[in-house]
């Protein structure tokens, strides 16, 4: 894969430190491609900041994404309890919150942020750019929530609502969905019964098969369940399922 | 003092039972009150649906306030968050979240909701109106939500913002300052520490002198600091932080 042109500069920049690149960085066409794209308007600064990581920051001296990412987390939290509500008027509260949880998680996040490409645009310093950090579930998360702010400082909660529900659509289709939240919790309950028998998490390992992943379930360090998915979350997902259900654990 | 007139008609229903009483108490005249004093427009229903609590809900079979108070409390999260963003653009993301929680606690939320006066309209059940549970911090903060959520389905969030912020200053004017967090953050530290020497809460006791109060502050049932002050929540935050400054628990 040919790296993204963005990150080329940046690594020109990580060897040569020329304080001209920064700006050339921090202004790069791609983030107009990206505003473009999704019928953003805001200048590009504003934009380059939300994709800004704090170990940039300081490298660099340039202003990071820490504070959006805290505002972002909130206008996320708004639009999805808004449309729960809107959804589900008659759901408990308990519930509501619970599916809430399950779609502001960071591998949600993280998924829709890899959908859109976040990863190409993500600026971090040179030490974390060498160990892939942006590629990390929790920097793509934390990123588009900052993202996700920036829309609603420039466009409105409406706009940014819009814009949201979109991507969620597109990226993490079953999110609204009965079962969503009942696979959701599958894993999770899973960690917490494998940590109260074994005080290990369970692990996951995956195989490419053409198209497809072969995905084991290991705990305990025993193959506890495998099976052929089309995506490696499906397959987690549904392993957790079946293994909860059967109660081999 | 003599009882409001929308809880006089709802002890007349206690005892009557009658059916029609329900539409009159969800259609008092004090919520059009309520609604021209602070220029909203909404169905009557829309407004006391966010004042009705699950205990008459459960008693007279008509809507209530869970899932809107679920969906105000995310309301109050952005507003918050927005503001303090924008006031504080600099600040660390971990002071800007410890702030924001201040803000949002219970007692904050029922002292603007007491200050509006929101203990009269609010709707319970037979049995939890002679408990007065229409007076309870838990209950006051949560219609304070509900209502909040109305405000925002109907005018919107940026009428919300306004109208949230201005009751705001009005009821609890050092929200935004500086000392606001160091004076909340002392009584809940002084409540740490008596819960992890003694086992016990601290205990605040006051006494009306004239305009004043005198507040009492008693650590493991002895008194251990002593003062009078113009308003009890002021006196509180004053002996905790004094105690904590002194050492002396």
């Amino acid at each position: 894969m040919s790296r993204p042109r963005l990150h080329q500069l940046l690594n020109e920049l990580y060897t040569s430190k020329e304080a001209t690149l920064i700006h050339q960085v921090l202004l790069h066409e791609d983030f107009q491609i990206f505003m473009t794209k999704h019928s953003l308007k805001m200048p590009l600064k504003e934009l380059s900041q939300a994709f800004t990581h704090t170990s940039f920051s300081h490298e660099f001296n340039v202003p990071h994404q820490e504070q959006m990412e805290f505002l972002g987390d909130a206008v996320l939290q708004l639009i999805l309890t808004d449309e729960l509500y809107r959804r589900f008027p008659e759901e408990k509260e308990g519930r509501l919150s619970k599916l809430r949880s399950a779609m502001v998680n960071e591998k949600v996040l993280a998924n829709i942020a890899s959908g859109l490409g976040l990863n190409e645009l993500i600026i971090v310093g040179k030490g974390e750019y060498k160990k892939g950090l942006y590629e990390q579930a929790t920097v793509l998360a934390d990123t588009f929530e900052a993202l996700l702010a920036q829309v609603y400082r420039h466009h409105g909660l409406e706009f940014a609502k819009t814009l949201y529900l979109g991507w969620l659509n597109q990226f993490v289709p079953t999110a609204f969905d009965a079962g969503f939240l009942d696979d959701f919790d599958a894993k999770s309950k899973l960690q917490e019964k494998s940590l109260a028998l074994y005080k290990k998490l369970p692990r996951y390992t995956a195989e490419q098969k053409g198209d497809e992943f072969e995905i084991t379930l290991w705990i305990n360090d025993e193959v506890t369940a495998r099976g052929v998915f089309s995506s490696k979350k499906i397959g987690e997902r549904e392993l957790a399922s079946v293994v909860l259900k059967k109660g081999n654990i």
